[in-house]
């Protein structure tokens, strides 16, 4: 099984404002031609399941259109929560930690994962359960907000797959991680 | 006059560990073939004057062989010090603020600075004073260490001019960055 990210970030790694604002992102987004999804569906189109944090899916609740098509979603938290009963049935909420739910997931046949939100990313690269990560950089400096990457206990060292930069602007790098060979 | 940073970082955006030890460049940099120099040699022929902080010059110094031939360089520092009597005599030091420095330098005929250092970076930034920006991303994740960017008053704008994948895993973008017009 593979788990992927797949983000945008300003050129300071920023993945949102500091109150989780993506305002710089839909102003980016505006000057991008009707049509051109820098590879999101097709991404998609690879993925079995998709795993996010809480917050990452209140955020994606308030943008009004469900983006994610009939793929079944995982909303990972702590607490207990409801999914309210507007949103596909596809989508569920699990308490379970990073690595038990991969193992799940494998043993149910997924094959591809994709890792969405802050916390949940940072969570899943901590337990070196990221296999590949595509960051698409947006041509701006944000000074602060919330960042992709935290810290971590060791270096983790990547393989470069492939960049495809954009006439608009964005960047796109595609990073296999190279995993150490005990497995943690 | 048009002032430029050219510097490599992790993916994680770190110019260097907490310490500023630069093992993991060093390490990258084993595998770049013999040669290849990522367009430094390049850059740095069209730079008139190198600005760099008293400790990125410390640090300079420590590498031993001296990097920058006969191009004139300004280390920029609040407190007195003295230029070590072995290095090239076109190292000056300068108490000035950043954009009076430049203004000098303009004056004197300099048409392209370089601007280097994690402290100096930040100030140039901060005051609207670099032009152009050439970041050449590692293939690694260091989790923690200096960043290259800090906090902004308010967004920048940049404009997206090139990008090189290396065979080797080092992806280099040059970015415009987008002064405001009134020059602040």
């Amino acid at each position: 099984m593979k788990a992927s990210v797949y983000i945008a970030t300003s050129l300071d790694g920023f993945i949102a404002r500091k109150d989780g604002a993506l305002d710089w992102l839909d102003e980016a987004n505006a000057v991008v031609p009707e049509g051109e999804d820098c590879g999101f569906r097709a991404f998609m189109d690879s993925v079995g399941t998709l795993i996010m944090g809480r917050k990452t899916f209140e955020q994606v609740l308030s943008f009004g259109e469900w983006a994610y098509g009939r793929t079944p979603v995982i909303v990972l938290s702590s607490k207990s929560m409801s999914i309210p009963s507007d949103v596909p049935d596809i989508v569920t909420h699990s308490f379970e930690q990073p690595r038990a739910l991969l193992e799940r997931l494998s043993i149910e046949g997924i094959e591809h994962v994709y890792i969405d939100g802050g916390a949940t990313i940072q969570s899943f690269f901590s337990d070196n359960l990221i296999d590949a990560i595509t960051i698409t950089v947006i041509p701006v400096l944000l000074g602060a907000g919330i960042s992709l990457f935290g810290s971590l206990e060791k270096d983790i060292n990547l393989t470069h797959e492939r960049t495809q930069a954009f006439e608009f602007g964005f960047v796109q790098t595609t990073y296999l991680v190279n995993k150490p060979e005990n497995g943690e």
